[in-house]
This record gives C-alpha cells, sequence and structure tokens, in this order.
C-alpha cells in the first residue's frame, strides 16, 4: 500500500528532516513538495544526497488549490502562516502540522504520541508538539499521572541545538561565526511553547499548572536538546523511575536511564530518553528529558503521528538507530 | 533468509558504526559482539540507542575458538592487530576486515565496492579500503580508466573529521579542548593509507604511482572526509565528469556533481561524491572525493561489501538518506 | 617593580591561561613552572605561541623544599591534592590557588574579588572560587545584599565549556568524538562547588541558603559559562538591574545588562556579565551570570587576586578585550 | 604620543578584531568607527565586552567629507568598495586597507610586514595581504629568497575558519546548522588571493609563478588558517628549516617549528607558524603556514603594518600571547 505524501515547507530545517524520513518510509510516496524559497528547484539540487527515486522531483510554489492527489500533508511552515496556508486544503488530505499554530486548536488532535496515542488514532488533523514539549512533556507526563509532583511551579530550563532555532531568513544572528562556541538564553519568561506545556500539565495531572518557569538556551551544536526539569514533589529517584517504566511499557520510542541522558544519544531517531534524580528531604524531583530537535522535536514525531493516523505500524520507517558518535 | 553476524572490535567507531547499520538490515542478525575493553558489559549499556532486540547482548571477550554459530564476522581492530585475530577464525565464517591489515593480502579481496564489485562477489574474505583511500580512488578510478590523468605525480591533500582518527586509548592528543576550533596536518610523507592507494592506482591505469603525495589534516568535527586531489592531465572539466557518470552508471552510491561537494552531504550514509574542475592549459586536473569517513569510510563499505559476498542486493540496510543538518 | 612567580600545575587549563596572562602582566615576572605529567619538557613545547622570554623556561617537577626565590605562587592542581603540595610552601610565599581545597578554610581569603575586595587586600593566601560559583555568585550577590530574593532555595542550572571539566587523565570521557555535538548533564543533586556558594550565598545574606540545588552541564564549546539561577523574590527586572549597577559601580570586571548575556561576550577576558528578568506576581527572579570559565572562572580572578594581595591596580594585566568571534 | 585612529567597517569580522587590537595599544586611540549596517547604534552594544573607554563611541555613517581629525585610518570594506571609499580621505591621514582593491596598486606598499618591512616604513598607505596569502607568504618567502624551490607550479591547498569567509549579508550560506560540522572546497581554479601571490612570489625570487594552483577550504571553526603548499625542490627538510630560521632572525612574529603546525597555536595573536617537509628524492617540498585569520590574516597585521608606518615599535599592541584551549 502506497500512501501519497506531500510536504510544504520543504526548505525548512523540519521540512527537511520529514523528507528523509519519508524517504525510508515503507508505506509513504513522497508525490509533492512545496517551499517558499526554493520553489522551481529539484529536490536534489536542495539535499544531494536523496534517493534517486526523489531527485526529479521539482519543488512547486505552495497552492493548496492546485494540489496533485494526496492522502496525507506534512506541513513545516514558519509560526503564525500555517492556519491560513492549511485552511483550503481538501477535507480529505489527512494533515499534519509541524509546525505551532494548530496546538490546542479544536479539530486537531495534540500529537504527543507517546503519552496518548488512543487520541491520535482515527483522526485526521494532527498538530506536532513543539521541540521543547516533547523532552519535557515525555518526561514528565509519568510523574504528572502517577502524582509525583506538583503540577504547578515546575522550571524548565532547557537547551537545543540551532537547527531548533529555525532556517532564520536575512539574519545573521544565527550566522555560524557568531553562533560558534557560543552559548545564548532567550525567550526569558514568554516562550511559544509556554502554553501546550501548560495545557498539557493540566490535563494530565487534573491539577493547575500555575508558576510554570520556562528558559530555552541556544548550544553551539546543530541538532540535541535536553530540557532539565525542577519539580516539587516527595517520591524518590526509584519511584521516579519506576513509575517511568510502567507508563511507558511497551511504547517503543521512549526509553528510561538510570543515568543523565547525553543529546548525542537520541541524534538522528525519533527516540526520547528520560531520567530522574531526586531527593524527597528537599521536596525535589529534577526530571531530564532528551530528544534530537528534528527527530522527536519535529519530524520523527510527526512521522509517528502519521502513521498512527493512517492506521500504520507505529514504527513505521522509524526505526533509524542513532548516529553516533 | 537470515545470516548471522558478529563484530568484534565493537568499542571502535568503525565497530559501533557497523552495528548500527547491521541492526537496520534486513538479512544481518547481529548474535556476536566482541571488544577488548567493553568485555562483560551489554551493548546498551554502551549504545544506550540501539534497538530492543540488540539490548541484551553482552559483550564478550574476543576468542575465535569459542565463537558462536556465524555466518559473517566484521573486523574492526587496532593497525597490526586483527592478522593474529582473526587468523584463527573457522574457514566458513565469511570476514570483512574494516582494518588495514588484509589490504592486497594475498587471499583477500580489496574491497572498493564501487569501482570493481565482480571482484569481490563470491569471495570470503574481504579487505575493507582505508577511510582516505575510499575516497580519493572513488574520485580518480575513472580518470584513470580513461586515461584522463596520469597514474603519477599525484598530490593529495585530504581532511577528515576526528573521528577518523580512531578512540585512541589513554590519550588526551583527541581531547575535546585541544581538538576543538584546531585544524592539524599529520602524517607527512608517509601514512599507512599510500600503499594501498598507490597499488590501486596502477592497477586502475597500468602504469606507475610514482611521486605519489598524500597530506592528512584532522579537521574540528566528528565525521565526514574529503580529498582534494591535484592530478596532470589535458582533460577538461566537462570530459572528466562525464567519465565519472559513465564509469559510475548504475552504481548506486557515487554521485557526480557539477559543483564541489561538501563533506556533510554524505554524513550518516554510504554515499560518496566526486567532481572535477580541470585546466587544461595548465595540465591540471583537481579531483574532489567526499564520503563519510564512517560511512564509505568505514562500516558503510564494510556492509556493501559484506552484501556482495553473501549475495544479497548491494543496497540492502545501506539505503539510508544522509542526515542533515 | 618586578614580582617573581611561579605556577605549579602548569599542564592544566588552568596553570595555562595563568601563563598566558602573567605573561602580559607589567609586574609579574615568570621564573619557575612545574607540572606533574609534563616535568621536564620545555614550556614552548607545551605551548608554541608564548613569547620568546619564556621560551626556554623548563617545566620542573614540584618540590616544595627546592623553589627558587618566589614572591607569588599560583597553584592549579587536580582536587584533594594541594592542600598537601601547598603545605610546605614557605610562608612569605604569597599563594592563589585555583583548586578548590582551600575554599573557606582558615587562614585563606575566599577570593570573591568583585564583590569584597577588601577582604583580599593585604592577605598572604587566597583560595580562588571555583568557576560556577564565579559566576553564580556575581549574579546574585546584589540581589542577597539588597534582599530582593531569599536566600533559600536557589536553583542554579548552569552550562559550561569543556575546558571547565579539566584536562582528564587517561579518559575517553571528553575525547572529542564522544563530546562533540553532545550536551551532557553531570553531578546532579551534589556537586563540589555546592559548600563554597552556599556559604557565601549566607555570609551575603545573612540567612540560610537551605534547599540550595545545582546542576551543572557540559556544553560543546572550549570556553564560556553561563549560569541561569531561579530565585524566589518580589523585585522587578528594574530594581534588580538598578541594585547590580550600584553594587559594582566602579569595578572594573562586571558588566550589567539589559538583555540576557551570551557566553562569548566573555571568551578570552576577566569579565563577568550579569542580567535580570523578573515576573514580581509569581514571586520569580531568574538572574544570569557569564564567564569565561578560564577567566573569570578561573585565572583571570586568580591575576585579579593577585594583584590585590600585591597591592597592584586591580585590573593590572587583564584589560583584554574578549575575542570575538 | 596618541595617534588618533579611526575604523571604517567596524561591522564586520576584521574591522572588530582591528578594534579590539587598538582598544589595547599603547600609543592609538580609537576616536571614530563606522559602518554601513550599525551606523547609529553606540560600539558597546555591538561589542559589550570593549573596554569603558570606548563604550559611548557611537558608529558613524561612513562619509569622508566630514571626518573627524585622524591620524590613522583602518579599513575593512567588502571586497570592490574601499576604492572608492577611502579615494576622498585627506592625504595626511595614513591608511591601511584590510580588504583587497589596493594590493599592488601604485602609490601603496604591499604589507608583507614579517618580510619586507623596509619596504613598508615611511609609507603612507598599505594594502594589508589577504589571509591566505599571509600564510603562504610567510611560508615560502624564505624557499624562493634561498631558490630551495622552484617559483613556479605552486600548489596551495589552504583551509580558513568561517570567519574567514566574512560577515556576508543576508545569507545562509554561512547559518550555522548549514557550515557546522562540514568541509566545504570554494574558490577552485580562480581566487581573488591569486593575483597577489603570483606576484608577491615573482618578486621574491626572480622568477615566474606560472602555474600557480590554489584551493581554499571552509573548515566548521570560527578562526585559524593553514596553507598546505606542495612545491618543486631537491632541498631536504633541515634545508628549508635552517632557511626559515635565517630569513625570521630577529622576526618577532614568525616562528618556525620541526613539527607540523596547528592553527590553534596562533588564535588570537598576530603570529605565524611555518614547518616544512621535504623529499629532495621526488623533488618535493611541502610547506606549512598556519596563522588567525583574523590576527596575521587581517587586523594583526594591519595593525603591525600600522606600527611601522607611524614610527612604533612593530610589537607595539601585539604581545597577545595566543589563546588556548
Amino acid at each position: 500500500m502506497s500512501i501519497r505524501v506531500g510536504i510544504v515547507g520543504i526548505s525548512g530545517f523540519g521540512g527537511g528532516e520529514a523528507m528523509r524520513l519519508i524517504a525510508s518510509h515503507p508505506s509513504f510516496e513522497l508525490v509533492y513538495a512545496a517551499g517558499e524559497g526554493s520553489a522551481g528547484s529539484r529536490l536534489v539540487d536542495r539535499f544531494p544526497g536523496i534517493p534517486a527515486k526523489l531527485a526529479g522531483l521539482v519543488i512547486e510554489k505552495w497552492d493548496p488549490a492546485t494540489l496533485p492527489k494526496l492522502d496525507l500533508l506534512f506541513a513545516s511552515l514558519p509560526t503564525g502562516t500555517s492556519a491560513e496556508a492549511l485552511a483550503r486544503v481538501p477535507g480529505h488530505v489527512k494533515i499534519v502540522d509541524i509546525g505551532g499554530d494548530h496546538r490546542y486548536v479544536e479539530g486537531w488532535a495534540y500529537g504527543l504520541a507517546d503519552v496518548w496515542p488512543s487520541q491520535i488514532e482515527g483522526r485526521s488533523r494532527v498538530a506536532n508538539p513543539g521541540c521543547f514539549p516533547a523532552a519535557t512533556l515525555t518526561a514528565l507526563a509519568p510523574l504528572l499521572a502517577d502524582k509525583l509532583i506538583e503540577p504547578g511551579n515546575i522550571v524548565i530550563d532547557a537547551k537545543t541545538g540551532i537547527s531548533g532555532a529555525g532556517r532564520g531568513g536575512a539574519d545573521s544572528r544565527f550566522g555560524y561565526a557568531e553562533s560558534n562556541e557560543n552559548l545564548v538564553p532567550y525567550g526569558l519568561l514568554k516562550h511559544v511553547h509556554m502554553p501546550e506545556m501548560a495545557e498539557t500539565i493540566e490535563r494530565l495531572s487534573g491539577g493547575s499548572a500555575a508558576g510554570l518557569v520556562f528558559t530555552p538556551h541556544l548550544v553551539p551544536m546543530t541538532r540535541g536538546l535536553l530540557a532539565t526539569i525542577y519539580c516539587r514533589g516527595r517520591a524518590t529517584t526509584d519511584q521516579c523511575l519506576d513509575a517511568a517504566r510502567r507508563f511507558y511499557a511497551g511504547r517503543a520510542f521512549v526509553r528510561v536511564t538510570d543515568r543523565p541522558p547525553q543529546t548525542k544519544w537520541a541524534t538522528g531517531s525519533n527516540l526520547a530518553f528520560v531520567s530522574y534524580a531526586a531527593d524527597p528531604e528537599r521536596n525535589l524531583v529534577i526530571a531530564m528529558g532528551v530528544v534530537d530537535n528534528l527527530g522527536k522535536g519535529a519530524a520523527g514525531q510527526a512521522v509517528q503521528n502519521a502513521n498512527l493516523i493512517c492506521g500504520l505500524p507505529e514504527t513505521a520507517g522509524l526505526d533509524g538507530v542513532p548516529v553516533w558518535p
């Protein structure tokens, strides 16, 4: 069975990673790619290493009125633009939006695939979680479900490789010489990922996420994301690890580890690693979540969600082993 | 059909990359892994992201007398040690030696798989080319075959990511702080890869490789290898590109490009990229070859050779798209 | 006036950085260098770029009984070894210990030079703060002094370049290929820097530092350190910035900025950058402190302390502008 | 004595590095800075770590008609723009052009300061060599002067950190994610630095530089430049080293080393390192030259040239020790 797939936003890093995964997917056939900045060029000129079968595909200018026959569409567009861009896509086309515009919007499933896959199966519109939420919520879900931590006053200190900041435009903020050998905090006290994290924390715990703090940082590496999360709770380390192992038993992509996870363990894969270190006497639980920001933080989770809504095995096309070193 | 596979030298970067590829290979089943420094530990403790099916495999201490039933063995051992280590492996076990000890040794095929696959098919012992030769010879082969360049006085200036220098031992030469942001030439005028390059140049050209010069450099990145090769010849750029396209027509892993290849185009894959820039008036042909030093420079080519000697499709397990960015 | 200076622990990164600063210092003359692993070699063989005047200095094996005539000694030795190594240094020799063994030990000033220089002037033994404390305490001191934050339940999430982890020994934990493109949390819930941070917080605030949390992370870059510190307090951002500007008025090395500091602003210098972002409604103050971990995090602050105890201008030899990009 | 200095092109990396050096120079006082993209902002907003004395300087829009009183001007402008920009600078203002427009133009000295300082002293207009020529010509000069190599058919394979490619404009070619972990050859067979290298080779040797080949490569690091140069000659390694030591005897900035130079030895300084490896039997001499592309490759050499034309000690303000690690 071949599912006809399109990608809009092929020039961005999320779209490019989606293409890489789709190219090796047993059931997906990429038949359409669109991107603003690259319309008119062949896919192989932008991605010299793609498989020969895709080499001749020409990048189109996005126009939902003239789409070819598609079963499934991945969207990876700049924040604020996908609501309009996707509004006129025919209803029979399933959509996974890697961007942020449809998270917790009516009619769209919030695609936290490792946590509530049953809420995604059978749907036709999925809003892929943001990269920071992917790592953070994966680590917190078991603790919230077992009430090992309070849902309020959670402090998330997150670190991401620079591909997580997007491709940018005419902007030297992410120029190599400026960014290399440099660590930069940004988005303090307000960041677009906070609402979806607060909403999810409340749904998972039944409590209030008041007092949520989130500080992202850019790290001089291409891929990788770690969230170090400080929570209040009187659990022990073992109780947290045990809760996570039970919560994710049978889930293919979440690994629970005894030792602090390193971002490179996930690079190039759809894996998430979680761990915990707790000090009950101090009412402190530290949770750690690692993903590849382009993997489970974006395109990997998007393909996983696509598998769920297409009724395919969840792991289809996602069994790539992390690239190391 | 499942081919029972072992790896000796699992702790090194070449062995680890071989494992990554074997884990996703449709016909290979990893049943044995041995490594000196890591004997006794579980594979998952060294490689936290490996598939669940391999997680419990324990790393053994290498002892050819007590091997389990194997069909195929990959060896990735320090230079100078594999001749002895492999001498007592039962004759029915096929071997691909990623290390250098058996290159152009009687009884072993030299595994330049994209250039002379017919010399490898049906064999049972294959010596995988070194990383620098993989890039260099792939670029040069079409020019030598078509006599577009002289086989003598070739100057190879090569650059490799630091995983190409090996895992080292108790050695801070490759410590992060010493190596980061640093470019280092080494092995001037003499390097272990020169004999196999000279031998191959002579076999491909029927001429003499006298005057061969090779200078490797360590580059502050993990993976990636480029050889910039200065040759004498009165060909034009188009003649070189045309020769390469004909030489590699139908070969799955070599891409001929108009523009100079970047190392990242190949990262995480078994691809090689070649290009050429010539100035006939100056009797100058510049050839460029790019590989991932752990891909076609080591484990990727090893798996390709294994496919050839096992009678499998050459691309089995090697269709991974390069990881970008 | 020339002060005769020695360094013990010249092979480590802290000792090497001390040498770089001493070489350009108007009053210091390096006459002695000792290091275990490099005894017998010339300084220029280990540091090819040092000034000609120092090129011939031979690295000695440390023996306090046979020291040349010295006025001042910098020690940068592995944790746990400097107490014994320095015990027999003649009393007239001033010592600045860059390592951790003498922090808050009787008879030794705690060299937080930007915060309490008067406690260091006139002393003869100074324990240089650790790199994480240097950044953290510099950011917190104004808030504690003005009681804008509670001294308790402070959460410090810190990030350092890999030179902060030391040169290591026969250890591939910090090998390039393992560390590159990787972010690693470590030392959770317990780290050798916690006692000095807790002690200083209490001295600055007159309160209790109970509930202090500190999580360091290794970042794939050579130099640079950022502490993101989450505190309880009802101050506004402007109140924090104002307190810091008043606290550090006239102090040469601390820069208070409106925007979040980037680690590269300090690289190669003895500067510290601090900033703040507060949300009074949430009882939250985020403080940020940036240093070069080898600069104000180690050798820079050591030279500054040496200037103070030698009665020299505090900025002598420390006016290097950060290296950018 | 204070020399009033201006910089035009302060936003580029060369201009910024010039400012760093001028800020610590005993005789230079920076009184004027101009830059197109940053006109109107304060210097400290672009360079947060600059000395307090320069913090308030506002970046002007370049207008040679309204310059303040200046004695000396450094220009670091995009290629092709400085001829016009500098044409109307009053004749009494000395100029060092870091850019390429005036190299070997009548009336301008070619500022190869370590090789022919006497040709620069007393001049008022100096064209600073390009970064690749700085490393290459410094390595070759002794061999050409002693006729140890032929001036013709020299092959230069050069590698530079990405700050050498400039700040770019609205261009993601040098975006972090695209450039990181990537090595890229460019400018094959033609590069703007070739004419000055050919001209200088001919002047130093009295012969013809016909057949000169030059291939630059971008390396994923911020600073650092190495030229590996393949020459024809029957000299021995020792003859080359000896020639270099005699040629540069007494010159403060060139270090001749036995072992191959690493780029990081020069980082943050105005040093150049040269070494040689020869094989007389193969008529081969390999010369290696290392500089910091922003140091002796640009601003460092510019300040050195300024010292020469201002009659100051050549090393004034240039005694910074390389930053390591």
